[in-house]
This record gives C-alpha cells, sequence and structure tokens, in this order.
C-alpha cells in the first residue's frame, strides 16, 4: 500500500510501505476512505515535535471501512464505516474512566505520532472498541472527518472548559481551522455573542458570513487606528448593556487558539470577573501570567489535549442539524495527491484554505 | 465607641469614634462580641492597599449582636447572635445569583478596606440579610468566628476550586492561617494524602500534629540535602503506587497560599495531568506560567476571593463534628489590647502564632 511517511524534518514522501497487519487482539486494520492534515502534521515535519521517528506515516485524522478485527474486538466488523478518533484509548484506565484519554495509560494521542497513522491506504487502530466511532450512512464524509479531531477539540478543550453559558460573551483568539472549530462548538451552548480576532480580515469575513460569529475584531487594524484591544472589547459588551445588567467589563469566556504568548495576553486583558479561559493552542515558551492582577478576579484557566469523550454527543448534534462541520472543508483531493494538499495547506491564508480533504 | 482606626502606612490607634448608625434600610448594626485579625490587615498597614482612606476602622471578620436592624431586613432581629461574613452581598445582582459575591455589584470585600470594618465595639454590615449567618449557641466563639473569612477562603479558593476528591493527592503550599485552613477544608473531601510544604519546621509539625496533615515537605532542608522538590514529592506519590495503578507523576491539587512567583512555580512542577491549581495567595507581581509543558496536561488554575456561599455549609459541618476550626486560634486578647495583639499576630512564626481571638 501507500503512505505518507516522515523521513526527518522537512522531508516527507508519499511510497509503497508494508500494509498494517493486527498485532493485538483489541486491533483493527481500516481502510482509509478519507484522511485530512492538521496543523501539528505541519509541526511534525518542522521538527518540532522530536519524538516522531523517521519512517512514521503521519496523520491522526480520517474515516473509514473497517477491513480486519483482531479477535477480542466486540464493538466493531468487517465492513462496518467508523470514524478514527485521534486519540486511542484503553476504556480502562483512570485516565480514560476520568474522561481525560488524553493521558491513557497505553494510547493518547499515539497515531501519526508514536505508531503509524491516516495519512495512507490503510491504518492499523489499538483498542478499536473505545478508539473508533460507528459512522452513519447519511452523514457527509466532510462532516464526519471533522470529528476526528478539530470538532472535539474546539468543543472539549474550547467551548467546555470555558464553561459557555446562555447568554455569555464569549472571544476567541485565531480564526484558523481549530478557532474555528471552537467557533462553531461554542455556537450550540447559544451564548449572546462570539467575538473573533484575528489579523487577517478574510478569515475574520468567513467566521462572520459563513460560520456564524458575531463581531470581529483585528488588531492590526486596531493599532493602526490608536484603538486599544480591551476598549475595542468594551464598547462590543457595552451594546449588551441592557441585557446583562451591572456586570462588569470583560468577556465570559476566551478562548485561546493561536499558541504564543500575545495572544494568551489578550485573553487576560479581556476575561471578566467570574470569567474562563481556555487554552486550546499549542504553546512552545512560558507566557507571563498577570497574577497580580488575576488572583482577585475568580477566574479559571484550563489547559488540554482533546480527549474526544464528547465525539459521540458532537456526532448527534451534526444528525440533528445543529452542527454544520462539513462546511470546514475547503479543498478536495485524491489522497495519491496528498503532496498537493500538504502545499495547500501549508500557504492556508493565500489559497483560503480552512481543511483539506484527501479521498482515497 | 472605641476602634481600631487606620491612620495611614504603618500607622493605627485605638480611639473614640462614632458609634455607627442605620444608613440604609437593609443595614444592621451589630454589637462585636469577638474580632480577629487577617494577614490582610498587616497588609493594609504596609500600603499595600492604597484604596483604603485614612480614618477607616480595619477587620473584615467577627460575630456579634445584632443591636439594630433597619426597616427592610426580614431574617434578623435585636438580639439575634450573628457570624459576620467578610464578604457583603446584595443577593439580588447577577454576580450573587452566580456565587462570585466576591464581585456583588454594591458589596463584596468591602468591610474594613471601603466602609468601616469589625475591629471595633459596633459595626455597620450593609445588606444584612445576605450578610450575616444565625450563629448557633452551642458552637464556640472561636470556631464561629473562622466562618467570616479564613474557612469559606480554605474551603472556596482553595479545596472547591482543586476540586479534591475521594483518594487524591494534594499538596498546600504554605503553612500559614490560610493554608491550615485549606487544609481542614480539603480534609472534608477525603483525600489519601496533604502534603504541606512551608520553610518552618514548627509550622510543619503542627499542620501534621495538630491539623491532621499526612505528610511535609520543608524546601530548606531539601536543598541542605541536594534533594530536588519534584523528587520529594514522587517518593510521596509513589508510597501510593498500589492503590493508584498507572496514574503518572504529580498531585492531583495543589493548593498555592502564599502569592509570590516561586511557590507559584511549586505549583506548576508538581502538578499531574488532570490537576487542579487552586490559587489563593495574593500576588504582588506576575508569575511566569510555563504554558510550553503545561498546555498538553489537561490542568486547571483557579483564582480568586472568597465569596462566602459555603459558610451555612461549613457550620453544619463544625456542628456535624467533622470541622473543628477552634484549633486555628492560638491566643486570646481583650478588644482593647488590640495593639498587643497586632504585634502578636505581625510576629506569628515566634510568637507561634495562627489567629488570635480579641474578645470585647
Amino acid at each position: 500500500m501507500k503512505a505518507l511517511v516522515y523521513e526527518g524534518p522537512t522531508k516527507k514522501s508519499w511510497k509503497l510501505v508494508d500494509k498494517p497487519t493486527i498485532e493485538k487482539p483489541t486491533d483493527a486494520i481500516i481502510k482509509i476512505e478519507s484522511t485530512t492534515i492538521c496543523g501539528t502534521d505541519l509541526h511534525i515535519l518542522k521538527g518540532d515535535v522530536p519524538e516522531v521517528e523517521e519512517g512514521t506515516i503521519l496523520g491522526h485524522e480520517g474515516i473509514g471501512y473497517i477491513e480486519e478485527v483482531g479477535s477480542s474486538v466486540k464493538n466493531f466488523k468487517k465492513g462496518d464505516k467508523v470514524i478514527i478518533s485521534c486519540i486511542t484509548s484503553c476504556g480502562n484506565c483512570t485516565y480514560c474512566k476520568r474522561d481525560i484519554q488524553a493521558h491513557c495509560n497505553d494510547g493518547g494521542w499515539i497515531l501519526g505520532h508514536n505508531i503509524n497513522g491516516t495519512q495512507s491506504e490503510f491504518v492499523r487502530i489499538p483498542h478499536a472498541d473505545y478508539s473508533l466511532i460507528n459512522a452513519p450512512k447519511d452523514v457527509k464524509n466532510e462532516a464526519l472527518l471533522m470529528l476526528s479531531d478539530i470538532l472535539p477539540t474546539g468543543n472539549e478543550v474550547g467551548a467546555i472548559c470555558s464553561k459557555i453559558e446562555e447568554g455569555d460573551i464569549v472571544a476567541i483568539i485565531g480564526c484558523g481551522p481549530v478557532g474555528i472549530a471552537a467557533l462553531l462548538a461554542a455556537e450550540v451552548y447559544k451564548p449572546r455573542a462570539i467575538i473573533m480576532v484575528d489579523m487577517d480580515e478574510e478569515r475574520l469575513k468567513i467566521a462572520k458570513e459563513t460560520f456564524g460569529a458575531t463581531h470581529s475584531i483585528n488588531p492590526v487594524e486596531l493599532k493602526k487606528q490608536g484603538i486599544k484591544f480591551t476598549d475595542a472589547i468594551k464598547k462590543i459588551t457595552e451594546e449588551f448593556k441592557e441585557e446583562r445588567p451591572g456586570l462588569k467589563d470583560g468577556v465570559d469566556a476566551a478562548i485561546e487558539c493561536v499558541g504564543i504568548p500575545q495572544t494568551f495576553d489578550m485573553c487576560q486583558q479581556i476575561i471578566a470577573p467570574g470569567g474562563r479561559i481556555a487554552n486550546v493552542g499549542v504553546h512552545g515558551a512560558k507566557v507571563d501570567l498577570q497574577l497580580q492582577d488575576l488572583w482577585i478576579k475568580n477566574i479559571t484557566i484550563s489547559t488540554g489535549l482533546v480527549s474526544a469523550y464528547s465525539t459521540k454527543t458532537l456526532l448527534k448534534n451534526i444528525e440533528d442539524g445543529e452542527l454544520k462541520p462539513e462546511k470546514l472543508v475547503t479543498h478536495e483531493f485524491k489522497l495519491n495527491d496528498i503532496e498537493n494538499a500538504y502545499h495547500t495547506f501549508s500557504n492556508a491564508a493565500t489559497e483560503k484554505c480552512i481543511k483539506v480533504i484527501l479521498n482515497n
């Protein structure tokens, strides 16, 4: 079979490799129908994730059909259509039982990281009973594929960790694929306003027109006009003064979807008393936490990798028409054209790309 | 009447002032039976809380008897024995309804801060119906007095925010009065171990012998022995290896009760995946948040001022014999001997003082 193999920093190749086989009775082999590329794959290719060994097949998202199951797999059989979760979970360890499958003792994020991944014609999935989800035939592949990682990430690490309630004012910093996924997930909780913050006007426009954000702020434009970021937020929250009597300055929830100190800092600048900052971004450096201002504000800050405990709920939301993640897919490729897909995804801003779908 | 008046940084005096009167129909006047001194009062006297105006009577903790009530006070009448909450709450604003009374639109921490406080023979309490609690006659004054601030603070900002569950391993950084209050509050949730961390051997000894901590660590002693703090914690968590199979390094909950960057840093060094850091300490400077390590760990960090929503539950715990906060009171004074009480409390370590009680 063919697969996209990581060959060390900046190097990858679409080439012939051995087809995976069942290694443990809890494994399943999946024939990939569609896969996609994640920002994390680009990080790996930059050499930012040194534990990925040369020779590893990349990718941790995908949908497909069961080709073969190990002797102890109970929930799936050959021919079943499935969503592959980016998180492998044994279902039995303390972390799985606490719904922190991200830290499963025999799983977590291993696909396309510690073991071969989904950018391939076939993939082996350990702990199949807990790491796969039945895919209804009447849901579009574009929507199903968003359930592997990006939508549960936006929901669990973004919307759920920031405890969005009906009527809240939410700010999402970063309008990339994960920021948009957080926006879609946040909308389900019916906040009064969702303010998207990004430096790219085009992305902000899409966030409002296609994905339903109510407000947008471009910090570059603010700077040109000499307006402080906190004042821009205040102007928006004041629109809701009558519906929110007595509420103090700031947003109820701030979701960080970039991963740099400046964007984390924006969150702490605008969080209201009692507010929640949810960090979704992958950070490479420390940030300054302004605890001299925040200690008294009764806020929470959360961090985390997705655990995928909410995937089935999100699938139900899609089936009910409440969530339409298929709109995230902007580009389509054949799986064997993956090198071109990487090129497009790596130049997301100029290519107006959010997510790609690669069909086998 | 006589009261302790703040007269600018480093200056205070016990002197004759006007007795308070009802100003609003929701007010009550309390004849103080006992009050105490808080670390925050020392901060005010150092000049760290510049919004406190000269001429303000200090103190935000106390118990006493209702002397007079305003025309709209429903829950209390002359002669009732009451606990004064350090947090004044209107009971009706969005923050009060959300149990974030600390940020009440017409209250919060105002006693001995923005209005006259409790280190006085009489005190006016606004929003009496929501800011006072009926004091049962069969509970010791020493215990009741700890319900004004320190015990709800340890419980809400410490134990509840750090979501302690049965079987958890908890570390409390700082063995001062608030650290001990957090320890007492944490014990109610039945963690497997509570590790106290402090540089004072005497305080650590008291935390274990009098207040039930299971382990203690003195970072100064560790340094002398060339042992890393994280290794000392690891050694303790490994004692529970069999009861906690597969659990990764670190503590489930870390409660910061000091308020300096070094002690906050200890919390981030030792927090396990899925763990919770609760910041109780009052900080005067930013801290470095090691988000490059923490983003993936599914942790939460909480901050806050007490809201006193849990005071009645804590009172019930005291009545049931589950909590014995009276042990926090180490020294007793007459109210008019308050200058001496300040001297003792300011030299807590040498005087082996945790909390003082001042009787009117």
